[in-house]
């Protein structure tokens, strides 16, 4: 359906912002006549914000996180364990487990997971940095935190086979039953798998703040 | 809960992003995270957009829709026809209304009703400006076209008293089932209004194109 808009660029305007994922043409439509309808400071402010951000926003040259600065504040936190490393597929883990606040390490972005069908090799992420960050800094232990997809695992296994001739620990996220999840609705790998790698119940203690 | 970003600018990235209608916070970082995913011109282009729709789309001077010229190309249009107006309350109407490709006359946009519960009186509308046209254009018809709501009939009403000492036919849209609708599911006071204002058989052929 052509819609007839009065200004072309409104109709510029609603182009550019039903490119944003999931937003369609309706969204984008009221996305526009919001921000008509707000100071002209405003909206400047908020055009020239997504000007700065691919400007301004560069990776951190240790961990690949997202930052301002050269080395990210978690990197240059010196109340972070340096000798702690958790390895994840995007920035978006990185801020998950911040969240969660029970993680203190320092963190290896991937920058993706390796999957050949979207033509993603080992070449395209930061496994070859993170072999370097290995050989180079204190590290005692690489937690991997990938997700449990056979990308995931693919991932996980060709990480492993780079680091395993360092001296350096390796492991991976606990899983299991979620909490608050029904033992009925899980699945059976997982149940099984949290059978098999049970935990002391005292160890458990510390974990239900 | 407070969230670490390990940058300062995506954090403002996203309080700009959720400042928007329906965009919450994680919105907002997933929209954020795919612009830092895009190529750097095409995120400027959208920038650009932003910063120019405040600058450079301006309303109509003489139907107050919104438009890059100081005529909007609906009222500049010479093939619309000049002597019927159609009243409605926002630009988003106006789109709508095009958009059911039956309408060929030209338009006026309120910018709101009168509502005193949101402190909105007629001098912030522009209701002023329409009897001027009314005064000095030829215009033959005015076609009220807002909301069924009680502020819609009041805005109607004021409009009604304004006018009625013009030359100039007053009309409003029609109301009733509407089209696809099941009768049982009607409202009442719908119901009954498309009972009193039934329309000829005949008069509904050209309208179920």
């Amino acid at each position: 359906m052509k819609n007839n808009y009065s200004s072309r660029l409104l109709e510029e305007a609603i182009d550019e912002f039903s490119k944003l994922p999931g937003i369609g043409k309706k969204s984008a439509l009221r996305l526009v006549l919001y921000l008509l309808k707000q100071d002209r400071k405003e909206v400047e402010q908020f055009g020239n914000t997504i000007l700065r951000i691919k400007k301004e926003i560069i990776q951190c040259e240790k961990c690949h996180n997202i930052s301002d600065t050269r080395l990210c504040p978690i990197c240059s936190d010196p109340y972070r364990d340096q000798q702690l490393v958790c390895v994840v597929e995007s920035i978006r883990d990185v801020i998950s487990i911040e969240n969660t606040q029970q993680y203190h390490g320092l963190y290896h972005v991937l920058g993706g997971i390796i999957s050949p069908m979207d033509g993603i090799g080992p070449s395209d992420l930061t496994i070859h940095s993170l072999e370097e960050r290995v050989r180079q800094e204190d590290i005692k232990e690489i937690i991997l935190a990938l997700s449990t997809t056979m990308e995931g695992d693919t991932t996980n296994f060709y990480i492993y086979k780079k680091l395993h001739q360092y001296p350096v620990k390796i492991t991976t996220l606990a899983r299991g039953v979620a909490i608050g999840d029904d033992l009925e609705y899980a699945d059976e790998v997982t149940l099984g798998r949290s059978i098999l790698n049970r935990t002391r119940f005292e160890d458990t203690f510390h974990t239900n703040q």
